[in-house]
């Protein structure tokens, strides 16, 4: 198989810099273009982007010269690391000039004709793309995933939607790389907690009614969902306490069957990043941890732990996942890849 | 008015040395004898108390010679930060022998004839002790403070009872004082969450339902608790997410004055360490935090913020005490004035 | 005595939140007057500047509307926490206007006519102020306090100036406050260290000698500073590990004696803010650390522990001071009352 | 080639987890046996080792019957990861048994006939092992590392031996790992930095030399080191600030270019783990860093960086390292390596 061009836009940020980093050793896609603002454009790729990750900035992306965020320019495959303020716009010149956008960025993740896709619980909702070609005059397309703590969220709960969830209490516990760079000022998080995420309860409780829902996500979930989100002093991870209901009291032991046996699309397909499995079900009364668990799956797995009757409602649990990862440009990239797969990156 | 003077059972923990602390500069009380571990005995208090308090050692308490603890030799009243790996055989021991244990350990917590006191809460359930005097033959007594999240909750759902709480989902974040020194490892907790704190969430579900309860606890309040808690990298301050549903939907408005307008015996009777108001309601969005709260009332005030309609219960907010202040040494000397102004400590 | 009207320039922030909190308490000085940016013009104080305080805003300046920095409106008095990049020509202005310009920014430290105030070290340099009024024709003056890294360092040697200091190595670990508001991302320095602070090691090698140096500092101390500037994952308080080499070899019980007994002319004035002692010489093998001592003397003293033999240099230890209070607002607020004490605010 | 059966003594603790983790995925060793105090005898290694590593235990070591540390019964390699409370009489039983010992434990480290090994830097050290022999009477023998702070010191110095070092003072922000599990309360360095290691400064101005040394350390380098030690809030990694002395004032660049080329035996010999280059010169102003370079080459790199003028001494430079694997059971796994390719493991 010949490797797949692709092209980053936002390629600066730190979720920018999240794709170039996984795209270096991707084994279908090759990273061959980079596009950020005009304040990057012409520039080495290595002297604009403030890297931020562990891991070295790629040897074939350190000198790529930074390109502007023109449609028709790049390859048609392009990864959106953008920011809000000026996604919409681009990801839309780029749809219409006839690329494929696989965003992360959260301006269409409600449009009723976009994906908001997380490949193991909603790979049917990918039929949406022709009529939202059709419905915009789009000869491209708009893939987006879920905002990072939705993500966790909705895969921990997806395989209990076989008990009919009804109500969802979930309080996080998220990471300050979930606020980009410059993001959380350290005066703000050292040795606190702020129990306010401006936009992320909102995105929680809408987002992952989408994502469970019907008919590509515009029949909702029919469910209700509680979110308390709070920043901690942690790197990467975001750690949730959830508590859930049901139609009726499940035993214990079949909801962690359903997580334990919980497979999707990417993992009947082997994609490159799928993480097998999707769910780890730890067993250790204290996990998971961020600093011990993240890693899981290469960043891709969400793990579960402390399932237990909860005496309120049902059930509830410790759902923990990596929010750059998992939840960025991880998951922007699992889904290229069953769009890869089924055909629908030609 | 003459001094009274005080003891302190385990004086050289760390609940101990907020006792010394706080009693130094105490206008009622003063700390005249100091009582550890035989490997303490017979030593300054500053050559065997790791002192672990941003404000120095008293230093009327600094060359004091540490005693043993044994019933009988300090004063009638005395503060016990004991461990409960031993607080329970001691309290009894003092308590036989005509002294009045004001106790921060657990051990004695759910029995039925000791008051579980907060005293803007529950200042009623001191009517335990004359029957607890009969019941055990004992010329002294022992009264109990809650656990350091539990006193927060507690002190948080006190004013909405007038509104028939029905059940309470609860998530904590904690800070590392709570587990006492040296307690929990900087490897596991820097730049990290850890979903578990042992027999941390049972104590939060049950002692909440006693302090609120009627016939000095014996009744406990018709309500069920699920707790989930949560160590983070804080020094000082319990911080918790609650999602509230009551016998039907009160506006928030009205909850709202209840929190801010709530009072108790310690406000009515100007007790010297009451904090007025006993609650701050906080306007701003992402308050309240530890780092810049956690001293508000001098230590001993909850703050609340956030207080907004549950999408999943009726109410939620965040709520915030100081976990060695008003959730352990402040608490333990705040009961003590309340017995003292109700003509107990004689 | 009449309390002194005084004013702040750059109120909102992070400094200028340290005047006025610190002013609200002052026996002396009474703030009346808040000024910043045109941004904040016309505003409530409370609603412009981002309160980073454990303490609460003030009563008395929450509701203050702020005005625009333009000279002649406010008293004679004003402090300045105002950003170097705005510092200079305000600054300037004011002192041509007849103000007395009591300054936390960097751009006149250096200027030979401008005092490099440590009421402690360098009392005598107020004598500059006659010249620097007829040299640049300013009917009011300018009077600076040194970075909050050197006034540790330069407290730290004053007293050993007295043994003939030749050279010293420095290396610090800075407290994040130190930057402001929104200053060090958390992305950078949570569970980190970045051993790089732009321009900090220059400032403490070259202001080091004018403080204490002769003639106003326009003749340098006769010694050698080498600085390496590290930030380390602390709130306040900047710790320094200090080898010093003196013309020959000191006893060190005589460095000891020197530090313990040092005090300056705020000390003999008794200075509402001065610090008793000056310097508080620590025997813990493990201290200072700033969670533990960073309040010491009110955040005015500064903490040394460790005096021993450096094999290399001569001498060695460490030193801690708290670098918003000693190493800004408060350290220029002492300075003010020093000006006023030898009748120079008239 | 046929793999080599190695052990571990001391597997249950933070150094003897990073062996076990290390060995799992090792070309040449193939970790056959764990041993560790009675409390752990006879059961399972996962129920008994309380693992700190982000990275699972491996499924080889899992299941292991953790055996006691009795000589004779494990293969002729072993490492140790012992504490030095029990070390001395365990390594010496294991050597004159016929075991090759290669420890991490500091008690053998200053014996004039035990190398104090860092492969890049004084392989020849090796030649002692029989005169240890014949002096101690043992068939087997001790090789150890460094301590964690002293090998990333030695590393950043053994290039510039050119140049005649004289004097070094050498501050260092050491991680939290280095004190082993539970280690540092995280009451002591939350936010805080402590500026005491018991032991540390010793080590590091006595071991360099040793290890800089000729004749196999017998004949310690002729320089002197003065070492200020500090504990920051960081999981992994010592930092050091470093100024050197030469005879005579040597370039940076030189001095530059001998630490960009440097290299040892282990980079001659293309050993498995050595890491190429042995030192990383950083041209950013503000690296190294924990967080971002702590795992170049594997960890076994040494970063240096802002290699400058001291105006005191010669030069200075930043240096990193990190503290549990070269500086702990990667040393010792790179001497063993070094061992095997002499022929010195038969």
């Amino acid at each position: 198989m010949d490797a797949i061009d692709v092209g980053v836009l936002g390629a600066t940020g730190v979720v920018g810099q999240q794709f170039v980093s996984r795209l270096a050793r991707h084994p279908w896609f090759r990273c061959t273009w980079l596009a950020a603002s005009e304040r990057s454009e012409g520039k080495a790729y290595k002297s604009v982007a403030p890297w931020k990750l562990s891991t070295p900035i790629p040897e074939t992306s350190a000198d790529r010269i930074v390109e502007a965020c023109v449609p028709g320019r790049g390859p048609k495959v392009v990864f959106s690391g953008l920011d809000a303020s000026v996604a919409g716009d681009i990801e839309r010149a780029f749809a219409e000039a006839g690329h494929l956008v696989v965003s992360n960025a959260r301006n269409f993740r409600m449009d009723p004709l976009v994906p908001l896709l997380i490949p193991e619980v909603n790979a049917d909702h990918l039929s949406l793309i022709p009529e939202q070609r059709r419905a915009k005059g789009w000869s491209g397309a708009i893939v987006t995933n879920p905002n990072c703590s939705t993500i966790v969220l909705a895969l921990a709960l997806a395989p209990l939607r076989a008990f009919n969830i009804r109500a969802v209490v979930v309080s996080t516990m998220q990471a300050v790389s979930g606020a980009g760079y410059p993001g959380v000022p350290s005066l703000d998080i050292l040795g606190n907690v702020v129990p306010f995420i401006g936009g992320e309860e909102e995105k929680m409780q809408i987002e992952t009614l989408k994502i469970l829902g019907a008919d590509g996500g515009r029949s909702p979930y029919p469910a209700v969902v509680s979110a308390h989100t709070n920043r901690v002093p942690v790197i990467d991870g975001h750690t949730m306490t959830v508590s859930v209901s049901f139609e009726q009291q499940p035993p214990i032991e079949a909801l962690a069957d359903a997580m334990r046996n919980f497979a999707g699309r990417p993992q009947e397909l082997s994609l490159p990043t799928a993480p097998k499995p999707a769910l780890v079900l730890m067993e250790a009364e204290n996990r998971p941890q961020p600093r011990l668990d993240v890693d899981l799956g290469g960043g891709m797995a969400v793990s579960i732990g402390r399932l237990r009757t909860c005496p309120v409602m049902h059930a509830r649990f410790v759902a923990l996942g990596h929010n750059t990862v998992r939840g960025a440009a991880g998951a922007a990239i699992l889904n290229a890849e069953l769009m890869h797969a089924e055909g629908l990156l030609q």
